[in-house]
């Protein structure tokens, strides 16, 4: 099994339960989750030797987290415990026109205070073929911005395949901090997953007309933007999720990349919607396990695509799919007949 | 805070979870709900200072449904204790083109069987700017019919604006009856509310060619018809909401208004249904508060519209929106897209 | 009333809560159902005398079984009690692209080990008026196949019509069994049921070019494949339900038939799906209860996809409509208003 | 197997899940049930052919209350239905020292508004062996008492033996209304149920000093009373099951019985209480299937202590326990091992 | 009504349903509750115009506290809007021997940010007659510290009656700075609440040996305290609830006070616990209701301990009682008998 | 971390909800458990490096299976994939006289029907300490006996410490069977479990008079036992727990152990029970970690004793308890205050 690392903050989702709103709630649907975490646990699906590097609270929630990712086959001995909390977000299930809502409550948390005496990279890197992380984890704190760094130095050190998706997050940090930090974090990256809106607010890149509200996408502009990420910073691939957001309860989900070659555009699935957080975690996973499989870099694409697609119909933030649900996706069989 | 006040019935409402038919359920879930009650919470979810008026027996049932009223910002204090019992209704939660089902179960409720010495409406109405009730109210009882009318003599007498939803229900009256009682109530009215079938049974207007059922309007025939209701009552606006059901669990919905000079057709949305009753409550309550506000009809009409077709996405008789988020989908954003 | 009987297995099913994948399941709704155990339900609730015959293992899982067979106004008194344990099927359930899935666990189950000793058949079929069975029974072992061609003997002694869902389930026998067997006994039935897959998999009759898969609908070859089906052994009818698997979540529905004279296809209904399984099962009851309540087989075939296009709304497997209900569908109220 | 009639109310039990107080619950627990219900599912348990007699709505409510009836084995044929509505009690749990509450709404039921034309008489009696009621049925409202008497009247020409269960219930009438009622339908009696608050109430027997509130009991009191009871009426039986109430979780439970020559005290039972509805219920059918089944009255009045005993630990009004159950724990085994 | 303000934090809590461990939750039930907010629910209940006085985050979780709060009758006029945070604490139910266990998750919550400026404390007391604090308040920051010192001098500057609950809380501050600042504000206390921990973490009082693990009271050791306390700040009354924890299901329960002249035992409860947290809350604000309702110390103190009784019966932070339940339980009736 | 394994059957455990009997279940909770993944279970919680090696079919079941022992840290590499099924077991939950109830439908599971072939001992037993198993899984089939004894003696090859836990299951084997099986592996064992019963079913010793369900307890019938037992096999230490079931609810907990020279009986504990299903494997896992970690056999025996009782408060099959909270009740803290 190839050994694969992420590195981010895992937190605790609140979620109501049948569309009701936060008002309304007697009881929360507790998952663990987060955009590395998430990536971790498809990975982990897949069949790679998947770990997660993290800090959680020496508390018995902190332990909870750790259980959950172990029960998907994430391996957790790198999460080191520790500091004052979890993460939290509370999560509004939306429908129809009504769009979901997240509240976040993630200051002060454990992995937002770590430093980097917590973690071994050398250790942690040692035989990793993939490193993944995401532009929240540098923007959780000043220190979280040097961890994140020291990861990628010794990734690199490593010779691992590294991958960021953008992510830009208004909370926790501006847009000018972050086209500061991320900048510098991306001679690091073989792979950079991120739409034209992360572009622009973490790496500065003006996107084209694209208004995402309408759910009309502008092709050309990803054309144009991810020509000149690739000649910016010499990316493998640029590669991002497409959604077009007709209701909170429909989607029309595909995907775009980029070789430096040759510009591609996926198969676009129309979606009902379950839950669609995690959703381009479950895209960027599926992506990485492509390549790591050894598809070239379209049917990559496709396999992220489908995967994410098939994660919009399963509740919390995880993706639990396996290779071959994805693969007969893939071979065309979006009919939904029951399987027996 | 402008003083708003409605009068009428609050009722238990005992749904089944999960779409399932009555002789399925294992358990009712609980809300309380009835048209002015409905419409007494969205007003103080828009802020205004909102009195709901009615009666409701001495026992812990009586007081939960207090409880909610309050729990959403209801002023309860002229809710007169005592009488028999709370009315109830069942409700089976359709899907596609299984229709949902309501069993009443209303006669002699405390409302029903509560008398003008209940209430003191020169103090209910002191300093009020709005009151509003609902075809539903006089039709409980010969003493109900008594009690709106003494509430609407008072009301006028202190120069209280009144709203009127003509919701003919056939479980409770004849339309004979129905247009002797209400015909006689209509010169306290300013704003009518209802569609061509309550026109019909309510007030004995005879409406054009509608075939509800197909869900085909006919905008010409509802402004045939609120027409000759101006003309006769010489309300400043008769409003509409229009359904279109295509289904049980997708609707088209949008709304008709005159104002004696101009007959005018809202935007329409389609919605994916979450609960759909109390629809039109929070359609009249969006344009009250649209009036009460300073907008002028046609902008009103479309803030209850839009509130309204939130409702439908909203578990419960009561619509939990804020102006802030109707004023969202004014604007256009209808995508749905997670708001963090 | 008039009495009917089928024979068949009743498993428990055990299923995930809304849309939970397997892993994912920390508990399961637990109903009862089976192919011949729903037509039994649904031919109680149109007020026929219903009588299921099966065997169940003496325990309170059994007697469970029992209990919901009873609540729904089966008539159970031919259930015999004894052998090792009730079948199960466990069923996740899929939403868009996400097909459901069924684990069976049902081998060994009483039923399928029970003899011809178990049951009166002379008793059973004493005044009945039709005999329905599909071809999992015989399926289920050597037994089984044995006690079901017992039954059709005595069924036809007494006079019963006969009517056979052909229902090939892959991990009970292969073809070539399939075929010994039931080709034998076809010459008990009058009505057959059953799309081209099955007519081939357990009849051998080879079907025109129909991917059910992109829900194309190849009405020719079905037509041809019916005659074919008569001529061989004299069927009164041949139908079938036909589905488009549009997603997990939407499908169309409709049907047709072939009455020696005439092929008809009924009308198609586009249902939202609540829970699709059982649907071939009222699909069955709704043309069975037709023809015996004095209907041609065109209406019948029309009552039959109402009360199953109704079925894909309801949880579990039993259909709980009435006859009023499917009738109202059929006069072409299909518009979901709330009904109060 | 013997044929059992039982007349009386069913009704719409709601109960807060989990000791909720009523304002705290968000949804009800749905049961139906009622003293000569409860009593009619015990019987069926116990394998005799049990009918209830009774009047419902029609509709889905009233259905549901007579699907519940039928999973447990009762039969329903002499269930009329009509009229407006089903009675319905609130039920909120009790835990230590505060107490379980009860809140009825059952006036205008179907059954409280029934005639004596809705029923047979003599068909239900034809072949019945024991005829059962309460103290509630001739409550309910003045044509309910003459009802009473009638099927009374009807028993007793059929040669059927009569329980009845006094159980005075203070929201139904006056002690002065009940002692004239009761005292006259005391003649077709042979069974008498009742503790001496019952019998004070509704036959004006004075009782000794029994303080139920402290748990004290006396029997001298009771066996005083029995014999005052038998001579008047000349009853086969008087029973009285005996409750102390050491708190709403736990109570002591025994019985007491006169058969004109000895009076009897059985063993008694300390219960963890689950739910202590219908405890009175279970009581007298395990009395009365004691006596059909040819014990003895003391063996009789312990397997109506010992079946009510475990009605306490069994959620919802219906006793769900078996001959062989309450025979286990006859036998003495109070152990609560594990069954494997 | 007479006017009683509290000043504190409202928390959200988590608990994990039905005993689960945190490990084992896959949801946790959702209430809002802290010592402060629980004594202004309770006095709420009692018929006074309770106020609560806090500050909350401007999001829908901040509402939800809010709501709560109005659902049980609280005014929350005073409650201001801002900051970063809700407060959390998280609940595992114990049993047996199993204890429950909290982790909180507090810091930089709104009001432990809150300055003096967010509050109109002349507002907020004109009119009011007793205002109540414990010690968690001041605990919370610097800041609280002061604002709860700017509310003391407020209130006595309107001639409120002042109690404190002293409570301490070893995660917020140490029991030197405890001492510090609380010895300070006991100036402007008349009725001080606190066991003998309490007496000594916070005020520096020696308490005399009481074991409270095993269960064994000192009640002499109270009463030489408390004279010490009497004497120390003028104390009008000084009383303490007495836990005897038998276990995590099974407590003891009574309290004890000081007027100055006599000290007096309560009566003493056993308890079946259904939730525990709010114990001392309730016990607190029923001796307020007790002396604001013109009881004598010993009778308020009756009325306190029947109270807070009670409960340990209900879920949540909040007593749901009111004043005639409690008034039920102090003439004697523990027996927990269904109430009709 | 000390390799320990584990060998035996991990089940799908299918509970009714709230003390609900099976014929009201609508639902069932779902856990996964059996003996030796208990012990695997408690093991990994106390920080070994817990090793289950068992055999589970391929489908989704069987992974949920794996997942639930992966987070609660259990080890799974050796848990072969194939055969035809998982084992369930039923669980009624039984409360005060009413006794749980278990179905064991386990027939045909995969491990049941696993070969030596599947397992590879040598490398399973590489670098292990400890090696325990049941009297359960010699019993599944005679394949599962000869695949125990070949895992023994690859324990014994690698110098492993083995325990069994007798546990005698009537419906596995005989008395006769078991003996003949079980008296052959004991040779290979060093730490036997069991009580009285299992010691006299499996292996023939006659025990003293204990009456098992009456509570009381007979010390000295278990140390003649347990010396006849340690003279026969040379077993290292003889323990069993001691269960006095005074009802479904409450039970007494203490063991007793002996190891060659000294009879132990250890503290006794009250447990009100949660869930009881695994107390005795609880048990022995307690004790091995005891032993493991260095404590002697009394100091373990506590360990155990103090840690099962704990489990009756935990709902599922396993113990979900840390070494520091057995160690708080060891240190005598039973009182279950609340812990923040």
């Amino acid at each position: 099994m190839k050994k694969v690392v992420t590195l981010g903050e895992i937190m605790l989702r609140l979620s109501t339960p049948r569309f009701e709103r936060f008002v309304q709630a007697e009881s929360f649907d507790v998952v663990y989750g987060g955009g590395e975490a998430n990536v971790a646990v498809s990975l982990a699906n897949y069949g790679l030797d998947s770990y997660f590097v993290s800090k959680l609270p020496k508390n018995e929630i902190g332990q909870a987290a750790i259980n959950q990712l172990r029960r998907y086959g994430v391996n957790t001995e790198y999460v080191e415990r520790g500091g004052n909390r979890i993460g939290i977000y509370y999560l509004e299930s939306g429908a129809s026109m009504r769009p979901s809502k997240v509240v976040y409550d993630r200051a002060n948390s454990s992995i937002a205070e770590a430093s980097v005496n917590d973690f071994d990279f050398d250790e942690i890197f040692k035989d990793a073929e993939w490193f993944h992380f995401s532009g929240i984890t540098p923007a959780l704190s000043e220190e979280a911005a040097i961890l994140t760094e020291e990861a990628l130095k010794a990734a690199k050190k490593h010779g691992v395949t590294v991958s960021v998706d953008l992510n830009y997050r208004k909370n926790l940090w501006t847009p000018e901090r972050a086209q500061e930090v991320m900048t510098n974090l991306m001679k690091y990256v073989d792979v950079c997953i991120g739409n034209e809106e992360d572009a622009e607010l973490t790496l500065g890149f003006k996107p084209g007309k694209t208004d995402v509200t309408t759910g009309e996408l502008e092709l050309a502009g990803y054309q144009n933007i991810f020509k000149q990420m690739k000649e910016k910073f010499d990316f493998k691939y640029v590669i991002s999720s497409l959604r077009e957001s007709y209701s909170a309860s429909d989607n029309g989900w595909s995907a775009c990349a980029y070789d430096g070659n040759e510009f591609y555009h996926s198969r676009k699935y129309d979606v009902r919607i379950v839950d669609r957080v995690g959703g381009g975690d479950s895209f960027a996973s599926g992506f990485i396990y492509g390549i790591l499989s050894g598809k070239n870099f379209k049917d990559a694409l496709e396999f992220g695509v489908a995967a994410s697609a098939l994660k919009h119909t399963i509740h919390g933030d995880f993706n639990m799919v396996t290779v071959s649900e994805v693969e007969n996706l893939l071979k065309g069989d979006a009919s939904g007949r029951v399987q027996r």
